[in-house]
């Protein structure tokens, strides 16, 4: 069993020693550049984490673990875009769209969603590819809310966005971990119960930080949420609410967690990371 | 064996009834829309026409088929978009982001890349979506050397940004036909032969078409390539040669069908057709 941070490390290794399709020629500087700009790598650590706890090598899961982290990128160089967010900043460096104009920030967003699904089609059986594509429609699909939900949403509405566009990819890391450890459906109850409490956590640690955190600490436009009139766990329910709430999601999660015979201590610590996280 | 009118409307139907992902909610209406603006479905039609003669059931092909149309709607969708080709109008009608506007436009053909994946993943082997997923990469680095190619391709780049842009879509149909019918890589080699001969038929008649066509006619604006400056088939040779060479690919697509040992009349058909097309 490896921790978070040993995990993390075979993650960036595996992202900066990844080979593009060359077919992308010079379209993969800017993938890359999106790629490797330093993100904390929440998703591919949980999914290596998972896999170890269900007994699958890490090396073998690196492949899959990866590409959530790819779709991952696709969705922030889209929403970055100026017909979306329109944010100039992302992981304290100048987005894609910034740096290489729209059309190359499209077609890298593109290209990273291609790829990704090019990496989790490397194992023998489609189940890692079809948890893939299923969180990556259900993240578009929030995508979508998100940009499009004029009036205010109350909080169901606002539960539904962050199960959908922050929640389905935070999720993945956990099914494509039990497509490759080959997971009976039966099995995978509490796993899955586990996956769709920890969107909700992250989610809402983000509106805090969003709140109170500082462009610096952040690396990107803080107060946007507010600013954009948007709904968040903290304009609706005020900061003090809000950091309640995330502490009763980690206590469900944690919970949850200690009802799965395996050995779930680096999820745990990761659980631990999120809810305390400071950017 | 069917006609290739007969597989068009099987494809027409299909993709009238599929049921998108119901978490894309209100964006499965931009899809649809892009999806169902009357395309030609050759690249669809191509994949039936192929598994007919590998001896593949069209029912079971159906999914296949339409996963590449719905690569190649993700393509025209994003191509269309202001920062890259900037054309409001596709098919005779407004293209997706001059409908819905642009943001809805990007999340529209990300929307349609992850249903075709999910299509394709359909099937019990990945070798479909391997074939769509190598498809869609190739024919991203096309774009991306479409927008960036400053200076004047000569005779060689145009080959190559067509082999890659067109090439790749138009090739798919045949890779996913022999993935569903199982062929082994030894007995694809003619089979491969003709799906790259036929992207560059498609090209050339394309690009005369473009130098010769009415809006009417095309359902798009016509002479944009030589309005932007890009070097085509009838910019480098002339709408003469440029003939002469969409005749020669045809005689070769031809000669290479008549040594695989299936019925491959319908393929015949559809070759005459791209040829031939005024539209």
């Amino acid at each position: 069993m490896h921790s978070p941070e040993e995990l993390r490390l075979r993650v960036e290794t595996y992202l900066n020693e990844l080979e593009l399709t060359s077919e992308l020629g010079q379209l993969r500087e800017a993938v890359h550049y999106s790629l490797l700009g330093g993100g904390k790598r929440i998703r591919p650590v949980l999914a290596l984490a998972t896999a170890e706890a269900l007994e699958v090598n890490v090396d073998h899961m690196l492949a899959a673990a990866c590409s959530i982290e790819l779709v991952h990128t696709f969705s922030l160089v889209h929403d970055d875009l100026p017909a979306l967010d329109d944010d100039d900043l992302r992981r304290g460096q100048p987005s894609c769209h910034a740096k290489y104009g729209e059309a190359v920030a499209i077609l890298a967003g593109d290209a990273l969603l291609a790829e990704a699904l090019r990496l989790a089609l490397l194992y023998g059986t489609p189940e890692v590819a079809r948890e893939l594509t299923d969180a990556s429609l259900g993240m578009i699909g929030g995508q979508y809310i998100d940009i499009t939900s004029e009036v205010q949403l109350d909080s169901d509405g606002l539960v539904e966005l962050h199960r959908l566009k922050t929640g389905k990819l935070l999720a993945a890391p956990i099914g494509c971990a039990l497509a490759v450890a080959g997971v009976t459906p039966n099995e995978q109850r509490p796993w899955r119960t586990f996956a769709a409490e920890l969107g909700l956590l992250f989610q809402i640690v983000d509106d805090v930080l969003d709140a109170t955190g500082t462009a610096e600490q952040l690396g990107k436009t803080p107060g946007k949420d507010e600013a954009a009139g948007k709904v968040t766990y903290v304009t609706l329910h005020g900061i003090d609410r809000a950091r309640q709430l995330a502490d009763d999601a980690r206590s469900r999660i944690e919970k949850e967690l200690a009802g799965i015979p395996a050995d779930t201590s680096s999820l745990y610590e990761i659980v631990a990371t999120i809810r305390e996280r400071r950017t």
